[in-house]
């Protein structure tokens, strides 16, 4: 793991709870530098954004935020709008919406949002996103693939993703839409990434040093292909299953850590259970 | 892995093509002692023991047996009926269809049949089994379980099986459904077990000497728990989520085998892949 983890990444495994507890809308809220004024909603990934953009700012307000303000950037030429750009950077944090995880990256990549982006997240600023708006957190992202299915090249694709953190695979919605294969698959691709998959209503809160903490009601699976022996995918037909030896798995619920540096995970004392 | 393993087994993942190429099922065919009269089509994990009966009797009939019967065994009473336990063990091997796993096991459980089928398998007669029938053939068997799911223990319901393979853990419609999750939290419970999920129309033939081989067009997932450093599973609460350590995992697809004994994976040779 190098250099590249700066700031504070809260990565949501999608259908997070809106209407109970709201244990990780709440962690965004506790997060976030209340001396800086505004949590910004960025609809981007969806297509109904003034709905989504609505529904979030109430739930953040009411879970006691002043300012919360959604936008929705829907074209290149938005993604460089200064007054937007602005906003971001004069921002106490960032939160990425669901939706389609390829609106974002082709609508924000390189553009001028994009880099505040960059920026905010150096200057150590929170920076949420569930479901698509978590996915595109790594270098390389999984746009598309079968759930419920055998590992099989024809069904993913992958594209490159906004780069807030490198050397990881996200897949989100996990276990709850059987997507085990699918991360195998890209892992196999190069075991140098390590997969995260985030199950529904659980999140990885990812810090500065490299760590992250698993918050929510399910878990997360870590898939680390650093042993794999052995894999058939570069011989591959496209619609042929994979072959793929020796992957280490955890599953791991709410209070353990995991290390991106030593790939080693952290168990919770009983102690640390109370302060999740 | 003890001296138990004797037969052949062919423990299919469910869902075998039945109007293309069978493959698995032409497979069935030829492992059969062919100086021996009759397959038994065992119809008792199913509601609809005619309808499959005649379904699997016709195809069979068309892959080339001249003599297949299809036997519903419904009662406790029936299990013990000499008739047909002298039918199996005349018979030149057994399949089970799928249903209901429980349905097999609490009628056949301790019966004379089950003496029979013991004592067909220990002669290294073909004893294979699809969906249930694939479910039922561990020392202890998944009933129940989520599918698409994060592990938890209430939903899982295990039960003892048939016993013909000892010190593993059959899930069959393994990655069309979802069910690492269920399968972890079975392993969780006595890594010492492995688990072994078979996808759809897919299979694996265990032989005598505790091998076995993929066939089929989908892959087997090996949940190897020996490494496992820790686990939460005994101080869950029934609907928290699991936390699991150090699972090796393969994903393996045709032509690869696996040693249960050493718990080693075999690569194909290209020689080999052409003779599957």
């Amino acid at each position: 793991m190098n250099e590249k983890i700066r700031g504070r990444l809260l990565i949501i495994g999608g259908a997070e709870d809106k209407k109970g507890e709201c244990q990780i809308l709440n962690k965004v809220v506790e997060l976030l530098d209340h001396k800086l004024s505004k949590l910004i909603i960025l609809t981007t990934a969806t297509r109904f954004p003034e709905e989504v953009g609505k529904e979030y700012q109430e739930i953040f307000m009411n879970l006691g935020l002043k300012e919360v303000e959604a936008i929705n950037i829907e074209s290149r030429d938005k993604a460089d709008d200064t007054e937007i750009v602005n906003k971001i950077k004069n921002s106490a944090g960032v939160f990425f919406t669901g939706g389609d995880q390829l609106r974002i990256t082709s609508l924000l990549g390189g553009s001028k949002v994009f880099g505040a982006l960059h920026q905010i997240y150096r200057q150590g600023k929170l920076i949420a996103g569930t479901s698509a708006g978590a996915a595109v957190m790594s270098g390389t992202m999984i746009v598309k693939g079968e759930s419920d299915d055998t590992p099989k090249k024809c069904t993913l694709k992958m594209a490159p993703g906004m780069g807030l953190l490198e050397e990881v695979i996200i897949d989100q919605h996990f276990a709850q839409r059987g997507r085990i294969g699918r991360l195998l698959l890209a892992i196999a691709q190069n075991p140098y990434m390590l997969g995260i998959g985030i199950d529904e209503d659980t999140a990885i809160l990812v810090n500065s040093t490299g760590r992250f903490r698993v918050i929510g009601s399910q878990t997360a699976t870590i898939v680390d292909g650093s042993q794999i022996s052995h894999t058939n995918v570069s011989e591959l037909e496209s619609n042929q299953p994979l072959g793929l030896l020796d992957v280490k798995l955890h599953v791991i619920p709410a209070g353990y850590e995991y290390d991106l540096k030593s790939k080693q995970v952290m168990i919770p004392q009983e102690d640390d259970l109370e302060n999740i």
